[in-house]
């Protein structure tokens, strides 16, 4: 087993199958102790996140798998905190998708002009290059299709997703009595047919979640959601 | 004759016909005394630059409506170096959409992990906010749509548009052996039927423009274009 990527809240293994193995670390992304899912940086440890991640990101891929979103999930174990997964290929050095019902966030820090803090958006999806140096600018359409990051197609098939598994994850948690106000995806190629398909993860580290008018930390929504 | 809107570089009044006078000052914008057409300040103040963005201006709308391409122009006074437009609607509270044939400025520093500076750019065009507090953020069809700034027929009329012009100015420099790399635009809705139109100016205050290999100055481009 072979580490091929260190990343800030994972690290990859290839298997000899094939597959890769993501094992779940306790760091989140954040600044100066403060969890943020919009960070670029590990902000803070939490004992117990990288486990409590995997079990939300399963709970949730087989909620979606049932539902036919195509992903990468193959199997977990909780107990090492590791998921494998299917082989797929990255759009350029990577892409996040996000898709927001409420402006926050980066959302808010460009486009306050326009929009409340707080206010009501309806599945907004837009996209971001993963590109710490450059602080992850969004990204259109047309650039991402002028520079082969991302075909039309695709990115028409992956707002198209975007916008159903937002609305599942939404369904989810508002039986909890949560309010999903945004989450952030990722997408690779899977497959012969080059699939676009739902890849990294879904826990309380991409989405901002809120119960009450308060914001709850990942630890907490793991509780939540896994916990009844 | 009242002073409804004081800009960077340009004073807007209103006249009693309806219509409206700019007032070209000889202030450009730049930073610490160095001309950047993408920045939200005055860098600095060229005597007779305000004259010639006017003359350039209407040399180029010129050409363009012949091309049949809508513009706010009226007439010009150069000795006043001023220029009467028609009444247009902004869209908000105003955008720039941005045409590029070289990935220089706010595209490179944004997307450079996936172009190189100077790379071949086939007439992009960009939208972009006019809101220096938060550094002019770029905006996708979808959010200027969601936030009612610009419905989704405008958008597509307003990004032919752009393509349509990028070629018309960049014919027109060619022929004097000067390229160019980007151009800044703006429009608004202009008559009854709210047809979408190029409003402001066209100078070398708004684009970035190169003869073999050497930037041109606005009042440098000026002069190879007029006088001959």
């Amino acid at each position: 087993m072979k580490m091929v990527y260190e990343g800030k809240t994972k690290t990859v293994y290839a298997l000899e199958d094939g597959n890769f193995l993501l094992k779940f670390k306790d760091d989140v992304t954040g600044e100066d102790g403060v969890f943020d899912p919009g960070a670029n940086t590990v902000g803070l440890t939490i004992e117990g996140a990288g486990k409590t991640g995997l079990r939300l990101t399963k709970y949730f891929f087989e909620i979606l798998e049932e539902k036919g979103i195509p992903t990468h999930f193959v199997n977990a174990n909780i107990e090492e905190a590791t998921m494998t997964v299917k082989p797929a290929q990255m759009f350029g050095n990577g892409l996040e998708v996000i898709c927001r019902y409420r402006a926050v966030g980066s959302f808010l820090r460009r486009y306050g002009m326009y929009a409340e803090e707080g206010q009501e958006l309806d599945g907004f999806v837009e996209v971001t290059l993963k590109d710490d140096e450059r602080q992850d600018p969004p990204i259109s359409e047309d650039a991402l299709a002028m520079l082969n990051i991302l075909s039309y197609e695709e990115y028409k098939r992956l707002k198209e997703l975007t916008k159903e598994i937002g609305a599942i994850i939404k369904e989810v948690l508002l039986k909890k009595g949560i309010e999903l106000y945004d989450i952030k995806l990722e997408f690779g190629r899977v497959g012969e047919n080059k699939d676009i398909t739902l890849i990294d993860e879904i826990s309380g580290g991409n989405m901002r979640a809120f119960k009450d008018g308060e914001y709850i930390e990942p630890l907490t929504l793991g509780k939540i959601i896994l916990e009844n």
